[in-house]
């Protein structure tokens, strides 16, 4: 295929060109209601996780030893050794676009809460799952679960998460439960199906840019959508309110990987807390790689016939910084840097404008626009 | 402990003396009810598989490439080469029950369907990710999931199953299939915790009996709990209903373990399927072991010095069919076989007397007192 033939997610598109060397800005300008009304996203942040994080615990409390533990150690609340340990608890985005959520509704933020725990929940089992499933041995600077616990506790408490994000929505015993039971349900399909395409992906030569995107899409988006809608619809939604909010997520979630496949080629390791380049030493087949050797030219064969090769190598583990560092130039060459700046953009606006089809507090509005601003301006 | 301080589920217990030798009967009397009735049990289990299995294939059709040729191979549907298979599709004890607790409520039998296609979705969830943590190669006489497509499909097969299972339930919509979900949901925690259980036992020299009728309540117990109520609570019964039918189906499950651990022992391999002494040579602390190991006596110490050099044994899996005849002749002598045969009947007793505690048509209640009979008289 070529990038001109339009996408899974839209119409057609062209491919920028880049010059080998120039900047390209990973930074999107951010949009104009944030840049007006100036909301704290720091707040809105903290605000998610200081109202999820009790609950997240207490929910953990609920499973029988030695899973308590072992999902404990996983969200960094202990070290391997069971020593008290601050975890770093990530960017906190889906508790915050949860609680907010609720008050589209006008609702308390606290309606959203056990929606909020419930997507940690399946976010958490799915990582607990793939990093076993993709032999990962490290995630947020430490060893995952399955090199600690061992393989058995990481299937084992992945399974516990899943089951406890359900008995989580369905105890408030409500209508509405039932209903955002449901669109959770939907999104942890789509994230195992979005798994399923990772690890096929890994098997083949090629991965088109509708693959790509559809696979992100599974893997980030369909989370990031029920996070943004599960408040609005414990707060009582109807579909169409769910609908739209999800949609704002989806594409919220697409741009927020677009953003984090820059990062996992061209991200300052001292901000993302990862190697250089990588992304390229993993052989991650992310939308940059993808487009660029889609987009065909010199560059675009010539990366194909190194990263061709790369895979036969046996040596690929001792590679320098400059080999990757050439691959990556290649990249940027044959326009995947910029393609994918200009994606995070476009998903960006997409999703901004998704919720223009709802009525809501304009206060509500803009924080939701102000969280977009953060997911793809963010350096880690 | 010892065997008269009680068990976990009920009063006082004195374990019976065995002679060696002696015939202990693995098979209960029937009970009055099925005798006077003559139930067709056969008709029974073929009316719950014939309505279950054309609405479990089609909701594995949902499932996304592999996954459905993975789960369909795991189901006997197909072989390892993707060619038609007729699988034997095991008992169809629980989506019997499911489609008979609906005409608790006098709903019509197709009621209970998607209840019952739930409950075989997560089952076989537990058995995809069981088979892999626990090393099992074999599961009724094929290769398991994880040898044939690899513990990553095992996994992620299982996850989509377990998804699934609540898709099913919750696209209903409706305020039943919401407390069906929740019971559901709490069915698949306690198979869990009961996993959790099982691996943390093999690595403890001792387990009492009361740990092991908990572990088998969960692991087995809980399901067919669920099985025997959600037909009913998808036809609109109350939570004292529901709770009842729970009952029945629980202590249902710890005879139908309790037989399975007698065949586990003592079981015919023409009719099992299974080696002679199966769990013997899986080192399976079972009911009988436990029960025997618990008793006291000579013949119980004898056992207990002799399993746990076996533990220590690094040429065990070469021991003769007399050596494993041995064991299970001290087990038998101690004990072990007499007091799980009581067992069974015990909670065979517990699960059809459980029943009087709500109204039901006479014809419901002889086909669910038929099929505990059936649970305990099996060979199989």
């Amino acid at each position: 295929m070529t990038l001109d033939q339009g996408s899974a997610a839209g119409g057609p598109r062209t491919l920028g060109t880049a010059t080998r060397g120039e900047t390209v800005p990973t930074v999107p300008p951010a949009s104009k209601a944030a840049r007006e009304t100036a909301v704290d996203v720091a707040a809105l942040l903290e605000r998610g996780r200081t109202l999820a994080s009790p609950v997240l615990r207490a929910a953990i409390d609920r499973l029988a030893p030695p899973m308590d533990t072992v999902a404990a150690y996983h969200f960094g609340w202990i070290d391997a050794q069971g020593r008290p340990a601050a975890g770093d608890g990530g960017k906190a985005v889906r508790p915050a676009l949860a609680v907010l959520s609720a008050e589209v509704m006008s609702a308390a933020p606290e309606t959203g809460i056990p929606g909020a725990v419930a997507v940690e929940l399946v976010h958490n089992f799915s990582l607990l799952h793939d990093d076993l499933m993709d032999g990962d041995e490290q995630r947020r600077h430490r060893d995952t679960v399955w090199k600690v616990h061992g393989p058995a506790q990481a299937i084992l408490v992945g399974d516990a998460l899943f089951a406890l994000a359900n008995e989580m929505l369905l105890e408030l015993g409500t209508v509405e439960a039932g209903r955002a039971t449901r669109r959770l349900t939907t999104a942890t399909r789509a994230l195992i199906d979005g798994q399923a395409q990772d690890i096929s992906y890994e098997h083949r030569d090629r991965v088109t840019v509708e693959e790509c995107l559809e696979m992100e899409g599974n893997k980030t988006g369909a989370l990031l959508a029920c996070a943004s809608s599960i408040g609005a619809v414990l707060g009582g939604a109807d579909d169409r309110t769910a609908d739209t909010l999800e949609r704002y997520g989806y594409h919220l979630g697409l741009a927020f990987q677009a953003v984090d496949d820059l990062l996992g080629i061209w991200g300052d390791p001292d901000s993302t807390g990862k190697q250089t380049w990588s992304d390229l030493r993993q052989r991650k087949k992310s939308l940059p790689v993808v487009a660029a050797l889609a987009a065909g030219g010199s560059a675009s064969e010539r990366l194909g016939e190194i990263l061709a090769a790369d895979a036969k190598s046996s040596d690929f583990e001792n590679f320098s910084e400059e080999e990757f560092a050439a691959r990556a130039a290649l990249i940027e060459e044959a326009g995947g840097r910029e393609w994918t700046a200009d994606e995070a953009r476009r998903q960006h606006t997409i999703a901004i404008e998704a919720l223009d089809a709802i009525d809501m507090p304009d206060r509500v509005r803009e924080q939701f626009t102000a969280l977009a601003d953060f997911v793809v301006v963010r350096k880690r």
